[in-house]
């Protein structure tokens, strides 16, 4: 856990030249860091990459020191990046519904430290999950479906009030308006509980079954005012038969659900994640 | 090997009713079968049964006897039955394009005695596959394309003088008209390149890295007219990463689409699907 | 959740003869029973069958008026049954030890209904999980490791006090002795941290990581004298690479810990595990 | 295909030092290479690294070219390196048994181009595929069991006649002895039928169905004197349920013994795979 503190991520974005490894390394290098993992692709002419260090003997030490210091090769090479000294627990906000699997899962992992995380609030339109999350001495709002632009206010307030580094939709079935994403302006992750492109909307078990697809599965990504279109952080299926009605699918969806939605917040929080022309690159 | 030759089948389906189970198996019982296994699930209120036995002391010789002896029960439960002494090799036609894959492993599953079936011809508009067909001394039909017309009613001359059991389209690139489908009434068994019903169509590898998906899938369907809308018999998925361009998704899915396709022939030919309502029920 | 109530199942193991699954669907069907699914196999000669019906006409009302009336049919066949009315909730009790996911995650599905069963106690011989216990209300026994005699006495006295339809071993890295399973004499489920029967013992992930396994695992099984050896209910893997370490290879070995355990105490619960000759036969 | 031809890559283990990607890059880059991929991480202080780059400016010509450039990195931080330049197919070896399913899979592999390689010749103690082999004008040795001695003898006779860059045991079930792979001293990989390090030996899928495991996997990796135990480059599974016997444990079997087998040679012939400390390193 100590080891995390000396610990410190760099993510690159650019249009690919020649060079940019070599003029990274060199900087890193120079500055007394010990890189301990580098990954690197290129695509469509842009690349990216992620490098880890050990900074215990590293000269820069804090990440306004190394933004400074590692400017002149940003502006050289365009570079959108992203640094993590790792000195802070990162802050997630849930929203939910009546179904609570997501979150039960979140605060678990949270509570015994397997996920090095803060959970700052849980608003829910349901008030099935007060009980647990008032348990573990998080602040639990309630909003009522109902009129949708007091309701949209109510969950703006909470936005702006207790801020975080990501909000989570675990299994919240109130649709936010596009305007809504846009205003807020925060990164939020919505786990969708079907193998998407498949499936749009709010009955995915449903048409799963319809269908007869032998695999079900739930969906992690980004939203974007487009519903269930934004980009894809991970994706979980599982094998099902015919002999399981509904209410199985849904049941077993769950595994899959917590799963895809537990990986995408974990990616995020350590900053391993970047948006790329609707798709999501994820480090390792 | 041999033991096969003592085994028998049947596959029942019908509307729920106290006393299928019972009147079947008293049936079977009675003429001296031994029921190895017996899978029965029930489904809108439809009865679905697959059993198979050992007729070493059946007292039914051939299939015809038996569908005389059963056809009291049959009738008196409305059954659609499908019964088989599995006397003989079922026979396979199939059509391909220029990918051959799914024919090239087909032939090696078949060649090596995995696969007990009989490859009676293969069709394709593309020469590619040509070599090695002939290599196995299996008729190979080229069909230029270019006349839709022309290309179809010769088509359907090598399948009606080449009677099969099944016809596998194993990536036949060439839509069949919902024309031909009807008029042929016999059952086909296509491989998608995708996990169906995401990216229909013919170019789902590129869908498939547009969206981002993390997961990239193939389905093995009956055909319908309804263009890659027919029942499901199998998918099958693989986790890919941002690092994958198209060239190697496309790789990787070929793994996918073998082993559907494959999986899906053997289970038509050991008599353990049944179609209901766009679904397909696969018996173990 | 009400339908489960008009649900009952029943299984049964005994040697293979020609007219068991005959006799009873006859008798189910006698006593008014609407069948709705129905498993059988046959192994060395010998029957299981699971099979579940409605019981909303079923003449027999409770288990002891069921184990009467069938009971002809059991002698006449020596068979094993075991009949489930489902009419209250089961009941289970936890070991664990300083790492807390399993048993987490079976509180968390436990309290949001998922697993439809009442968690009597967990013993641990860490103090880390008795905060999220209590915060559950469930009572949380400390047991200090050291003197091993008086250390299953105790265990032993929980156990008794507290009379539990399965023991669950969620991590409990203190190893039973023989002579304290067979006088529990009570179905116990372990889940070991590797994919049996590689990596036996303490420390199966540092195995695992000098090994160079692509894939690492998780086992859930019943306990016998013998240390990890006991018939398997279930077993998760996952992919892994080379650069992932030993502290990886744990934090993601935790999601197949978690699944296999908590799917092998809901078969359990829902009576859907036969162990025969060291193998668990699993229905669906 | 062509695209191939401008494509060069490098692999690099040594003690890990500050500076190894910072001049191995400014090399790559002063040489007038665009590198295209670029993998690296650490392990117990030593450095592992895979770069590819397109050379179509690259103005070192041929590997002999790379090599005495740069050696005095090489030499300075004590590199081992493997630099290929793509410019010939590799070629292959295979032994086998009487089951033939990895052979005929490759052969299929290599005859429609999806696998860029030459199969020298297939040599087998069983007659088995000889008519499938000499299908395709492949030379099939065939090598009596019997004497031990002159069994190897002509082994390596073969080998010596009939030079490859990779010698594939696809389900060879005759154990090679220690002075043997000594001897021969090339790279072997072989397929063995069981995820290990469970079920080593002759009959794994005996051995799954006796302990009951629910997953039935296949592992390739290259061989060492000691049986079994070499490094593992790649493990596939697949679950099993209790309603499958040791004979369709054998042919579910057979679908992981060719993907890992075809896996494992594909990423030995693009020089994606580094043996350190018994583990395998596998680049994407």
């Amino acid at each position: 856990m100590n080891k995390k503190n000396h610990k410190a991520n760099l993510v690159i974005s650019c249009p690919d030249r020649a060079g940019i490894v070599f003029e990274t390394t060199r900087f890193l290098f120079h500055q007394g860091a010990n890189i301990t993992s580098l990954e690197q692709h290129i695509e469509d002419g842009v690349f990216f990459m992620r490098t880890e260090w050990d900074r215990s003997s590293f000269r820069l030490l804090t990440e306004p020191d190394f933004e400074r210091a590692f400017e002149e090769i940003r502006e050289k090479f365009q570079m959108n990046t992203s640094a993590d000294f790792c000195e802070t627990k990162k802050r997630i906000g849930l929203f939910c519904s009546n179904e609570g699997h997501c979150v039960a899962d979140l605060l678990a992992r949270i509570e015994i430290g397997e996920l090095p995380a803060v959970l700052v609030y849980v608003l829910s339109n349901s008030e099935n999950m007060r009980s647990i999350v008032e348990k573990f001495q998080i602040p639990f709002f309630f909003v009522p479906t109902g009129n949708s632009f007091e309701h949209e206010k109510f969950q703006k307030k909470i936005i702006q009030e207790n801020p975080t580094d990501v909000l989570g939709l675990a299994r919240y079935m109130k649709v936010l308006t596009p305007e809504f994403i846009t205003e807020v302006g925060q990164k939020i992750i919505n786990v969708h509980h079907s193998f998407l492109p498949s499936f749009i909307g709010a009955k995915p078990y449903h048409e799963a079954y319809e269908r007869g697809v032998k695999l079900i599965g739930a969906t992690a990504h980004y939203v974007i005012p487009e519903l269930d279109r934004g980009p894809i952080i991970e994706q979980r299926v599982q094998r099902i038969t015919h002999s399981q009605d509904i209410e199985k699918l849904k049941l077993m969806g769950r595994e899959s659900e917590k799963e895809a939605f537990a990986f995408a917040i974990r990616k995020h929080i350590e900053n391993k994640l970047i948006i790329y022309k609707n798709r999501v690159i994820v480090f390792e």
